[in-house]
This record gives structure tokens, sequence and C-alpha cells, in this order.
């Protein structure tokens, strides 16, 4: 059992769209990412998944709206909820879902990162 | 769906020991709670429990070793592992734990909060 320091774990992450695992816990987990850019549109057919901004401001495109997270704020998206995750400044974040979560839900494109393959960190 | 700005929320908190729940997901919870003083030695047969440190340090106290949690750091307490936080000054925290958690695990005192009555902040 040990704590972890969420801005060390941050500096060693050099790219962007790549969650590694930072914690475990009643089977799901926190992970770390560094984001630039815009992701794609998707959503998760069975996961809520939290986004807690670190560092930077999140958008969250909702197709209807778009939701502006800031440093220090979260935002649940619910399972079944369409979304893309925009950053036009690089953002830090920090994601809890469950331990099956793979980053483009119901797409399979080349972001996709399958959940066994997710690195701890 | 909103966003939740964590400073906000911890404003509306003017006590210790009493986590209120900002968000819901996957059957887990996000609580915000503000500690001071020492809590109690208990445990958690059946969850683990991570404590994220907002402000200030948070002690635990694992019999054989104290961990000082610091702003900006994690710690997930597995589940069956005795643990007491203690806040010298005080501690602002964000917990995620499954929505069934009781504050004080396998002891029931003055102390508890059971989870139905845990207030949506």
């Amino acid at each position: 059992m040990k704590k972890v320091n969420i801005a060390e774990k941050l500096k060693l992450i050099n790219d962007h769209w790549h969650p590694r695992a930072a914690g475990e816990l009643n089977g799901q987990q926190v992970r770390l990412a560094k984001l630039k850019g815009e992701f794609v549109f998707h959503k998760h057919d069975n996961e809520d998944e939290m986004f807690l901004v670190i560092k930077g401001t999140l958008k969250i495109d909702f197709k209807d709206k778009i939701i502006d997270v800031n440093e220090g704020e979260f935002i649940i998206v619910p399972k079944g909820v369409t979304h893309k995750p925009i950053a036009e400044e690089e953002v830090h974040v920090m994601l809890f879902v469950p331990e099956s979560n793979i980053n483009t839900g119901n797409l399979k494109n080349e972001l996709t990162l399958e959940a066994e393959s997710l690195e701890k960190i």
C-alpha cells in the first residue's frame, strides 16, 4: 500500500490520449492522462465515466452543448451519452472508470486502447 | 449532467467527519468531507477506500506505520486493512467508495453515518 503523488505520476506521461492506471479499487480504475487536441465522439454503453481535471480546461462536446470543465472540477458522463473530449491546450486529467473501460467506447479505431493493454504507472 | 466544482462544494461543509455525496457512478460514490482531529481505528471488510487529499495533510495510522498523504496525493486502503485517519490541522478530502460504504466500517458508534442517510451536496 503506497500513496500516489498525482503530479509526479503525470511527469512520467509524455503522450496524449493514452491513459495509464494509477490505482485500482472495487473493480474500478484511477487513470491518469494528458490530453491535447480533439478526441472522437463515442459512448460507453454500460459504464459511467468520470473526468477530474488536474490542470487546464477540458471541453466536453455533447453535440447539443459543450461543457468546460476547469481545474479542480469534475464531471460524470453517464453510460450511453455520446461525448467528445476536446483539449484546446494540454489538459491533465484523472479518470475514474470500471477496469473494463475502453477509451473509445463503442468505436474501434487508431485511438482505441484495449483495457487489458493499459499500462500501470 | 453538471460539472462539480470541488472547492465550491467544500464551502458548503462546516463540520468534520461528515462526508457528503458529490457524485455517483458505477455503484460508487464520490464523497467530500472536512476532517479535523482523530477518527477511530476501523476496517471495511468488503470495500476498498480511496482518499484523495484536496487540502492539508492526512495522516493514516495503520498501527505498524503512519503514512502522510499530502495535497495532490491519494491512497487506496484495501478491504480488511485496519486504519485510523488523523487530521492534525483541518484536511479537505475527496473519497471514492462503494455507495454502500459506512464511514466507521466494522464499528458502530457516535461517528457512524449510515450510507442511506448520507446527504447529497
